[in-house]
């Protein structure tokens, strides 16, 4: 029997390994919500033109705001999927990876929406780059649920973590869609639609 | 009976998730105090006028130290604070995480106070920024004790952080109004007030 | 008998202190791979010219990528041998600080690569950057499996790790090179030889 | 009997909490460590300038280099004293936070040493810089030491380290004085002087 040429990757079961990946997962998500600040750019016009300065900065502050709490949003979704990962493999190492990778890119974005509030061009962009890691995350759930790196959750948990995974990322892309008339219309979007998945969802095991 | 369109949140009791929520915390804070540094601007001028370029930079370095120290102590409160927290709700991750909006825009306002310091309203600015997280963190303590996130801690210890938690806002509210007068009034006001409180809240259960 | 001048630095057996050097080598990787996205310098021309000025960034994206997976990878790998790892004594802790001043470095020739990005002597200082810390990453594995600071690993495990160890120096000093003609060309190097190398260093215990 | 106006910090014991307080300085560690490179500055002249450029930061990389080696020093040295704390006190956290404003403020003077690189007056800053978190880390070992916050740890462990933490910032005092005819002297003088306290330090018991 020739060698196979590829292996499956292995997984490997440890707590504390686990909890390594958790905790740099942490690390990325805290310095990139936390860089967020660092695009304000402080004023250095005369005293005088401050009240305006700090006034042109308005949509500055805004995409800051706005920003922090998707990326706290992400965390938190993030979090309460790690809650359930018991094992893992490279590949849910990599797809990590990339995805924490679109978490650290977000502070361009931002500044781009900072600088450009108006454009829809640049709202569609900060849209798709909200857009990408929900993605990003519904994969980890999916691969990580069917490689059983998962540990026993209810069928009931599992359908409601698994409707929420899929319609995240549409609720994004529509998001991303509106903001090519103004970014307000997005930020309404996910206001209302976000919170909508989330009833709909948990009211549907009720209903079973 | 039709299903319930809203439920209480789910309380997780967890020391691991705990933890991570702590740890998350700790990373921000982590990362907000040490960004201080990058807005102090490296001086680029001619060596011979770098004595001058250091000296004109001092309320630079008295805002860093300042909002250091003052970070510094929240991060201390957070750390007394999280020391009871045994269980936790998606409300308490979301008040954690706006309390965590106020500690990293911090790196902002000192900056700010760097370059104006002697404008009341860039004072009464920063004063407000340090208001926020106290005002915060004193709903964040309540919430937790309401909703019994908390462990056994005795009725005189939870009296104590309940008045401190009460206390700290309004002496920072008052310092940020001195800072109308001058900055350094403020920072008179939180140098005598906060130990001030300390004591009076620390003598009360020894006086009952 | 006159006092030994030179002692062999001492062996410390501490899972938690093992995981302390584990975890500040992940605070160091989480923030240089999160710093990345500084370089990316956003765009503050007037919106006409955005399109043309996002189109100019193309080089610093695929710097900012490729440098995000070549971190990642490297972490990937440090958690990896670290696993491994059950106690350690200062050289260890040097070396590996050492490895980490070179992947703290990154950032820059990242930078310069995004800016000079056709640039064949950028392109060496690059591919050298990405090969020093993996010859340091090499040089930790042999000192820790010299001096018995690993925990029982089967001899087959320790081949497939000695061998990557060893051969991915080579691969990337390759890449160097191949940048010498083009980045692309290191790249593709990279990209066809580091999995081939995997390959076969996985094969060769299957046909023992 | 009238209540005490002042109580002593109350002791607390906690492994956990003990932990955090290690974890909090390692992620400031971290941080100051990895931001040194943003002061490098990449260059963005025309390529036919670049080596020039490249050449002119040769002080900004070695204060880089220098400033990496000293912070790693100090993780290192804060690491081997955390490792015997048990207990903690307010007053104990207070003094690691001062500690760490004096780390974290170290990618200032290393940047003004990358600029400045010939001046006395900047080599003294550098040089005094690093003598401060030396001095604070010595006191907040005599610190835990006079207040009972630490493990047993034998009277030769503990004679040896008290040497060190006292010797350590003679040392910087001198490379600081040192500095005022040239930053090399510095250099020589840390690098000739700490090595040899080490060696003193650890013949001594061998000798009694």
């Amino acid at each position: 029997m020739p060698p196979r040429l590829w292996r499956r990757p292995e997984i490997s079961e440890s707590a504390s390994e686990v909890e390594r990946i958790a905790f740099f997962s942490d690390a990325v998500f805290a310095i990139a919500i936390t860089l967020l600040v660092v695009e304000l750019s402080v004023p250095e016009e005369p005293l005088a033109d401050l009240s305006a300065a700090l006034w042109e900065r308005a949509p500055k502050f805004f995409a800051f705001v706005l920003s922090f709490l998707v990326i706290g949003q992400y965390w938190i979704t993030h979090h309460r999927m790690f809650r359930h990962v018991r094992r893992y493999d490279q590949i849910l190492m990599w797809l990590n990876l990339v995805y924490l990778l679109g978490v650290a890119f977000l502070p361009f974005p931002t500044a781009l929406l900072g600088n450009y509030f108006s454009s829809p061009m640049v709202g569609l962009i900060y849209g798709l780059s909200l857009f990408a890691p929900s993605t990003l995350s519904a994969a980890l759930w999916h691969y990580a649920k069917h490689r059983s790196l998962l540990d026993d959750i209810s069928p009931a948990l599992q359908r409601e973590i698994q409707l929420k995974t899929l319609a995240t990322p549409v609720v994004f892309l529509l998001g991303a869609g509106a903001a090519l008339i103004h970014i307000y219309l997005s930020v309404a979007c996910w206001l209302v639609l976000l919170p909508l998945v989330r009833l709909l969802v948990r009211v549907r095991p009720a209903g079973a």
